[in-house]
């Protein structure tokens, strides 16, 4: 029993707090196994970071165990738990960052609540190290997660951004910039009907033409396509759609189809 | 036999220079346990390094060698070390990097001097990857560190910025901006007095409001507080104190008392 | 069995697709040694990633696998390969990225065929994660490369910048730009006579120190040098030769001689 130890945090890469952790777990699991999977999670942004799971956790066998700290509430009431959904492990703040994985009720949550878990001070500012990583420590070694604390049967949930429908149209939002600076919309894939055409959108810039991949494109145009995660994209080839568009985050998209086949 | 090895440096995480230590050090061991702590210190900072160390290596067991090269004098007379201190092993360059950890004498410090530990070439600009890694891994296989060369009985120290007692009032600086942005001082929390209220003055701002966590004020506010590594910390709320501010290291930090109980 | 896997890619560490491929490896094996070598590779850059590889790879052992995602091309007909060159074995796209490890032949070059070894699904765009990393968890768990797919015979060259002899002079290029600010030229160190002294041309700046290493000089100084790979290198002592000297990637460097002694 030794599973695997992921780490997603907003902690940064120029500060000695992702190191502080890990030095925790190693200490109490010297044979972890840790994998980062970001630590550049924008400060405190939840959102983003509820993404970034929805986005790679899929990928990950069960057996994981998925350590979050994006945690705005540190040190106020705001609970800790112990999640299992949509066939993963989580620990995380209870502020809903783990609430768009699935769209079905977790198999259970535990709030981390038995202190002999814990390091034996806990501080105000810095649970990552204090309390979710002996935790975490702990568990990897196989500790039953109903050790953790009590069940728990309500929780934080972050609104996911649903789609609207209007006159036809379907209206979305950026969710997500990645590093490339293509453009992750709310909008699945399957909003879209077969056999029906249709353009984005996006702000004052309406993009027709749609691809399968970047290189279907001329070098510097900005092209819809279907994302791997399956959602609507814009991309620039081999640009940054994002600043080309001076597009942020939130930004309203929406889908227009054109007269439909079966119209003419 | 085969203890953690963790790296601390100035490398940065877009040049190869990282990869190039890293094969060197599995080549020799190929079941090195490596974790990065950092590669951003800044470029030949070894101040940053030293508080980066101070603040992340006390959570690490005993038994873990953290390898250090921040090396300003890469390729001159200067020194490479073996330092045991505060119940931790450290590979360092003789620059003072690893003289915070610890108020205390070193428990033993070993100049590397026996060049069979080393590449065969060694460069005169990355010791890291020429005469570091090398002995890192040999030390991680179980070579004792007293074949690594001569006791050593002096080194460079790097000064301690003291915080001075001046009128009643403690002066001290900013030591470091953590990625959130926010400014850890050199005054630790053991200054204060119990049952004095006090302020403090950076620049020509005066914070007054002292909290425990950052949830307790409101969002944009500026406080003090008391950082996870128990010093004096100013922070924004879900803000960015030192962008906030215009502070940079070095600026100086003032604890003023206000009149104390007792005076009434 | 269980080799080292290194992962070098363009996609950043604020995105979810590293974290994506590395689930996908684990998923398939548990056990997997993964070594991130960058992630920061400029997007789509296949020279920047080229030259990386040339000056990292030559570091580690031979039984490592080296993936390499950078890759303009995906979901185009470009072919992903197997490839053994210099002693060392990568996972590559057909774009030259691993061209500038040898000047030799490669001792094999497979091209990716058997579907068997991929993702059930294989999306358009992400072929690091529904090819290249299935792939390569499948070689560490000792795979036979014969499995997957047919010999190739021809591939993709990326043509080395070969510097040009000109009236004496010998004319090359800024090929890299390291994490501190020093120029790495195309120009080998073995290209000047012994005996002879040189003065190096960048725009409009004359370089005429050489030196070891960088404390050999006034700290802000440009000087010349040979790199720890073997190259001739700018620096600024303690500075940023990039930022100082308003360098970009692809400037030209002339290594002129001085009067050589046996003329006078």
């Amino acid at each position: 029993m030794n599973s695997l130890l992921t780490l997603t945090t907003d902690f940064g890469t120029t500060s000695p707090y992702v190191a502080a952790m890990q030095g925790v777990i190693l200490s109490i699991n010297p044979q972890a196994r840790l994998l980062d999977l970001c630590h550049e999670i924008p400060p405190q942004d939840v959102r983003y970071a509820a993404w970034f799971l929805r986005e790679a956790l899929p990928y990950f066998a069960t057996e994981a165990l998925h350590v979050v700290v994006v945690d705005p509430g540190v040190g106020t009431e705001r609970a800790l738990l112990y999640v299992e959904t949509a066939g993963r492990k989580l620990l995380v703040p209870d502020n809903g960052v783990w609430t768009w994985l699935s769209d079905q009720a977790p198999q259970r949550v535990i709030e981390l609540a038995e202190r002999r878990w814990w390091r034996p001070t806990v501080s105000h500012t810095f649970h990552g190290r204090d309390i979710f990583g002996p935790v975490a420590a702990h568990l990897s070694l196989g500790l039953d997660p109903a050790q953790l604390g009590p069940l728990r049967l309500t929780w934080v949930q972050l609104p996911w951004p649903t789609p609207h429908h209007v006159a036809g149209m379907i209206e979305g939002e950026v969710l997500f910039i990645d590093s490339f600076g293509n453009l992750l919309t709310n909008l699945p894939a399957t909003v879209r009907q077969p056999e029906q055409t249709y353009e984005l959108h996006l702000g004052n810039k309406v993009i027709t033409h749609w691809v399968r991949t970047y290189g279907e494109a001329a070098v510097g145009e900005v092209v819809a396509l279907i994302s791997s995660g399956g959602w609507i994209e814009i991309a620039q080839v081999h640009g940054h759609a994002a600043r080309q568009l001076g597009t942020e985050r939130g930004a309203k998209v929406v889908l227009m189809p054109l007269r439909s086949t079966w119209e003419v």
